[in-house]
């Protein structure tokens, strides 16, 4: 049995302008690459002096990831997130939990904690301070009730919810600022893999609530960014 | 052009056992059905001495039947509720709204009004009082939650819903009684129809909650009548 | 390869007061939770005097679970079952199968077993005494007619089915009581899942039936217990 | 504006040898052809002597057609059957309700009546004699099991029914016979439309129930006859 | 850790009287079933002499079958089939091949084997003869056309496919005798699950094709022999 | 025949101090409401000094509701808004379209006119100046990629697309801002009703995207207005 | 009641340099288009030199558009296709059926017939010659079977059907050319809608065929047209 | 136990005939076969002299080939291809990846390497030049962009992407050459299992964009041999 490779045109090519572009780092999205192709690219990273953000890495593929860096693993600060599935490379800071949350990370149950944890390890990537807050679903509203005087001081909002996925569109009933929900594929039956938790967000009659797909915490982090990029442009020039 | 009118065996098979057997009226579903057919029935249901109550009638075809009556209508009391989209005969009391509410229908938007309507008015036709609440929906939640006292005095509520329907959930994870939650077909886009609605009650973090299909005021109503006859029926023995 | 977990704030965030404003234990759902997730929350419900039950947790979880809490273990009297997938804690009194049934569970097929079993072993939690009656679907209809006596001595029934989920309709054409259906996710090809029971129980033509989520054998329970716990309220009343 | 019709090359290309082929006659869908496009298929049948059944026809449609045929309407003996929806052209026979039934097509409720009737018509067109039971729905059994003795003389039977759609799988746990199942596309919310009902028909619990396109009535008249012509051609062979 | 088996009221609830009332031996669907609970099964059939028919049962659950059943199971004469994935006990005759096949089961690849054996072996069950005819797919259509011959002998086709499903359309159209369609969830895409091919089937332009569930082998030969039964007992008549 | 109107409590309950809590004026949803109750929440809201904004009304309904206002018609400012199909009260200012363009709507195509103009119109009501830009659908690329130094200037974009929804995928890679994707229910086929521009929106590549409900323009100029508020709560701050 | 139009920025952004870089005319979608903004695109489109090409107009939608155009109908020689429901102007040339078929549309059944037009007028715009060829579905083979020998002698072939959507299947199991299948929105029940077409087309075992959203006949066009551009642009290179 | 194989009446029925037919090789797909079927079936295709190619092979099954094929895999030249998950046999040519690229392969990604390694292969089977170029998804536009020159130099694109899928979209409106796309199956949440891709595809509203199944690398590799085909047999004829 002969065994034929085929050989593309070389590494991927990564869009390395996105952080000029965009305001923000390439993530990867590791699901589907094998530990070669994620070690490669976090070597390419490296050498344009760019932090890596590796999402859906089990611990396994992680540490392959790893053998095949050898010495370089330590060099490049290769860490392993478990809850976010995540792998960072050149990331020194700690996850930001400081005093000012600028973004709070909310959770109906405590399944939500991987999808609420990738978003908050993305903005950490990006020096945004965030803080997480779970077990706030609605069927126990007081505990979300309770917790309103921190929520109001955050800039911007994000919401995680499995199940029938009500706790973004309560949360959009109280507080004026920024909203982001993000449906997560717990539940079975109906609810199984997210749909109706992304279904009733979208039909949510709280007004000004805005979407995400399901499980991705990446990318409520990012709209997150975009508008907290938004305010220090702008911000910045109404204080001149 | 000849017309061939296939006839049938005789008039409907009502199942006026129905009664006795389950301790309730029979309804009549009145969508795919001819005035002449409902008032055939009516009229069956007026010999047999029993309540007449046809759903889903608009009030065109309602006059439609009061003509094909003609005297008899005034005999049989026919009686069209616009909101509700239903024609009676027979049924004499009002509306029951009496100080002591057995069940409450809540509904979260002045959209659920017909919806609700049909659930009221089956109820009083089995003779249990209802009230009804509307515009209680989760986006504002202080006007639900101001109304904890009155909802905690009735024996069962019926949450009528469209949209993303989480006005059940956060219902049921206020008070213990039963909660019947019907979706409503409100809504546009994902919401269209109902069916979000539907799943996210079904898929509802709050204990114990049950569903009825999209739309089923009648049939929401018939639970909570199963559930009051239970009491009687036991709380009768347990009394004596 | 660092590994960073993050450090949430504390233990899962108990909902202890349900009991007092639902009548209701809390129930843990085990699924995405690690055993040591579940060690730590039935230590904590040992604590607050509670008891425990976990569901949707495999043999192989449930004995993880014991070797986390060690001698602990017997104390708790931690216990498995089987058939219903739940881990129990504190629960003393035999599952309740007493001379008088309060609920009956039914099952059209022996594949319902293990949705049926949850919602007896919810009902047990709570002190409610309950039988358990499988093989009487709706192909062999003198199965199901034979057993008219015994169902018509209990208050609430709960039915499950998978398939083409058609026996909770039959039955609630033969019986007043209150009817809970139960959509069983065995099957394949368009009943695969248990959408098509789902659907089937939903567009009942049956009146009065409610209905909840696939497989949620627990929540049937909890609708049980709301219509049970009103009787006692109210029946005491009257009592008086 | 110039108005450009496009010429086919000819009328439609009907497939007259189908009652040599399969041993039926060729049924027209008349639902999205103009009375134009029906009249000129009439009038080919009839040249070449065949029956004309056109189906999913409305009143007004009959009337453009009769108009367009002027004189040759009666010729054709053109008549329309406003339950079945039908349009036929030189169908002598009444619709056969002889002593003794081949086929008996049942329906749930009378909403059945149009598919049913159109089974029934599409029998008759084939000279089968053939039997019509209407509100025969699963929540009432009785009505049902004390028709049985008339079911078991019957050859085939037909079920027609809309909602959860369970009338045939409770009949082929009944009896022996072939059971051919209609799904009926009345309902509302998760059964509008007749997928439930589909859906329930598929995933029955009794043995070898077959299933038709739903409001199939036509079809399922086929399904019939293919069946019946084989007991002819073989019960002639036998009995020789 | 305590383990609790929850003791149901015996051993399953078999439908015993089918064969009298239906003309069929009850088949076991082993899918969710162990195999304590097949061999307990199989052991009532044997006592109650009749035939054991278990579906959907892999070779390894198989042997465990036999291993719990030891001496007896060479006495149940228990054979497994591993392409039509069952195991039957007392099933002394050869799968039926004759030189007359009442039946032939066809399918579009040769992916459709498992479902067309599931069908031969359940005929072969009831003494019915049956042949086999695989890689007839529409797409090289000559392959098809060769057999016509052969086909028309047979008193009723049962035609699996997956993929787009289109082979029972095409032999329906070709042959006047029962088709009965059978769609294979094989295939990726649009196609996995067989759902494609079973719209396709139901919405086939063919008259009087008639469908069952995705992969019902078993219920697809249940229909046969109802019609097979059919035309025993009136041929029967008809040749006295 | 009687005809029995429902009195229920009063008027709507309407939600007025939404503004004090979320810095947005009560939009009322249009669609299932009757003039009676959209000229009676009119009245009302002007008595609080509120502006009225009715989503989802025709010319010929707001003519109703005019009729009804009387003369207050034009005390109210009464405005009609056919392309948006809304309904104004109190809205003085034009729409907001000045040099400097806070939000930039675009529309892929002509047919995304009134979905864009119901989120311009919605942010007029609150004081936001709004552009609009159509026909810059992505298979004519060049169209959008001319506009880019405009759409730099912008604070936020919204994005209305129907068919596949790709505008705001592309949008959201060339710029730093928040983009919300609003799908449009125009199309056929598969992109009819929106759902395949939803799915498209949800599933982009591009990072920090977000999406609220088909059609929803309204919302999507609320969750475009708790940024801009934000930023001027925060800006304010950071100003002083 | 004020009536406040939005003014957009100018006429439709017209894609005119289409022909030049994609060698096509740009159709214009008249669904969601008012005769006003349709007569304004034939305007821009005469007087740019180009064809007008305007698809699923009504023959009262042309009419109103001629009546804004006036004299100017004449001249730009508006023509109505009611079959194909298009709008052409500037297109002198008659739809194109030459000795030599360029491309051959075919359609199952007559009610086809809509879908093909529209693709035979579009390549008609175009120049290329095009035959149509109706009632070849595949339940009556033997009609297709009979013109393999002029399917052979086209370049490409457009294959339209709508029910369970067989034909291109079989059609491109027995030619070598490019078969492109277009799915039709006839049918009933599980075909309604032309999703079940779609589906047994996208999941066709023949291999090399492709397939366009239901019902777009332009779209197979123009598909087409990409094919036979490429033959002259290569094939004149290679007749050099 | 008996273990009881059912001997189907000799090896697959391979449609050798299909390379004259269509002029296509046949191709096997591997997924739901045996290794022993697939050495069998590659021994066949040997004897006739014929190109094997079997999609869907892991490295482990094909593996289990050479082993059954012992000595004779070296004869046959057995090779698989990871990356396409393919086994060849008699394929000698090198993946033609010439100085001229008739057919360029597009991929939005890397994790879209798969599905665009089946399409070359399948082309290079055929004697095809094919160039592969991945990393050119919509969110950075400039990759796509700047490769134009080399794109427009190919005969027909095939365009790859999993996600929203709008690289074709935006690809077919910048090139006229035919534009086959492939939905991929790679995503998550909405984009799980490839259906938003595909929809988005159907939907395009870029004119001629054709389309096949999810993953179907093969199938599209196949229509772009039947144009390429097209024009060699008719350019030849132009050419003479």
């Amino acid at each position: 049995l002969k065994v034929n490779w085929l050989r593309s045109e070389g590494d991927a090519r990564l869009d390395l302008d996105r952080r000029q572009r965009l305001g923000m780092v390439e993530a990867i999205w590791g699901e589907h690459k094998s530990p070669e192709q994620i070690a490669a690219i976090l070597r390419n990273l490296h050498q344009a002096s760019e932090i890596g953000l590796v999402t859906r890495v089990s611990g396994g593929k992680a540490e392959a990831v790893a053998a095949l860096l050898g010495d370089a693993a330590q060099q490049l600060e290769l860490t392993h997130h478990p809850q976010a599935r995540c792998l960072t490379a050149g990331l020194t800071a700690p996850l930001a939990q400081g005093p000012e949350e600028q973004v709070v990370v909310l959770g109906g149950g405590s399944s939500d904690l991987g999808v609420a944890s990738e978003a908050c390890l993305a903005l950490s990537c990006h020096g945004i301070s965030c803080g997480l807050l779970l077990d706030v679903g609605v069927a126990g509203l007081q505990r979300l009730l309770s917790q309103l005087e921190r929520l109001r001081r955050a800039e911007v909002l994000i919401a995680c919810a499995g199940m029938e996925g009500a706790l973004p569109t309560v949360l959009a009933g109280l507080v004026p600022q920024p909203v982001i929900a993000v449906p997560v594929s717990v539940g079975y039956g109906v609810s199984a893999g997210g749909q109706a938790a992304l279904n009733g967000m979208l039909a949510s009659c709280a007004p000004g609530l805005t979407v995400v797909n399901i499980d991705n915490g990446y990318g409520a982090a990012m709209a997150a960014l975009r508008i907290l990029n938004l305010r220090i442009r702008r911000g910045d020039a109404a204080a001149d």
